[in-house]
């Protein structure tokens, strides 16, 4: 199991046991309940080390996620896209524009109506993105070992929820 | 159960449903197993909503989260205030940097050992932190009813493995 865990890790130059405890110690204080501390830190925690992996600054956050979902639903409109990402949509216009200087993705008219872009990725952009995705599974592989199958199919549950909590009241 | 849920959120000036279903015919792709993009579009959702709530722009990311650690533990140390949040060292320093100037937070030299700084929070700052954190409750408000009691000691059993495996096999 220790083992398992530590082929996905990044060599490690020291002799004492490489598994830091929970610091125990630190109070969370008022933060205790607060969901969003609990979900940032862990994104803090990954964003900085995709982003250290990658060693790219163009890509900026987003990036990968962005391209996937296009990839994955050809046509889709940028409202869908800012939905889907959590984004508002001149993040996502700032995104679309990365990507469309990369040459990893494209916005074309829709032909259903003329003022709405349909997104489409390049073939260079589906070589990137299988790129990007290999280091995202790398990046996770200490936590998703963290959790079995089932702790893993609970947490998706639990965070789809949130998800689709955070639209509730919302205009489309 | 709705109206409990309707109580939480903002006005909604429109007549139509005001609950949008998930949209299900959009595909995760390759993004399906990545944990880090379901946590990332519910932090980038609620971080955006915290930020529109405040409307202060040098209330940067974090800001509410560091003080409040700080304020449940004074005289932590930047490395500890670091690793609880997920930043790096450069970023907490910034962010420690904006909360000097915001009068919030101040670094002392730590007396066990010159070299740290030992951080406490200001009266100002503990005024702040009880103003943030009541922006914070409203802010998650929907998301916190979306979950049961249960489902929530659950996410955060979960989140807290997570968590706590970024850190195997890391310096301290």
């Amino acid at each position: 199991m220790s083992a398992e865990r530590q082929s996905a890790m990044p060599p490690v130059s020291r002799k004492s046991d490489p598994v830091i405890e929970a610091p125990a110690e630190v109070d969370l204080g008022v933060l205790k309940d607060v969901i969003g501390f609990r979900i940032r830190r862990i994104q803090n925690h990954l964003s900085r080390a995709f982003i250290d992996r990658l060693n790219r600054e163009e890509i900026r956050p987003g990036v990968f996620s962005a391209l996937a979902l296009i990839a994955a639903n050809p046509g889709m409109s940028q409202t869908t896209l800012a939905r889907e990402i959590g984004f508002d949509k001149a993040t996502v216009v700032a995104l679309l524009d990365s990507l469309e200087r990369l040459g990893w993705a494209e916005r074309r008219r829709s032909p259903q109506d003329r003022r709405r872009h349909a997104l489409y990725v390049t073939p260079l952009g589906e070589t990137s993105l299988e790129n990007l995705h290999e280091v995202a599974v790398v990046n996770e592989a200490k936590i998703h070992l963290a959790l079995t199958k089932d702790e893993r199919a609970q947490l998706f549950g639990l965070l789809d929820k949130l998800y689709a909590a955070c639209f509730t009241g919302e205009a489309i």
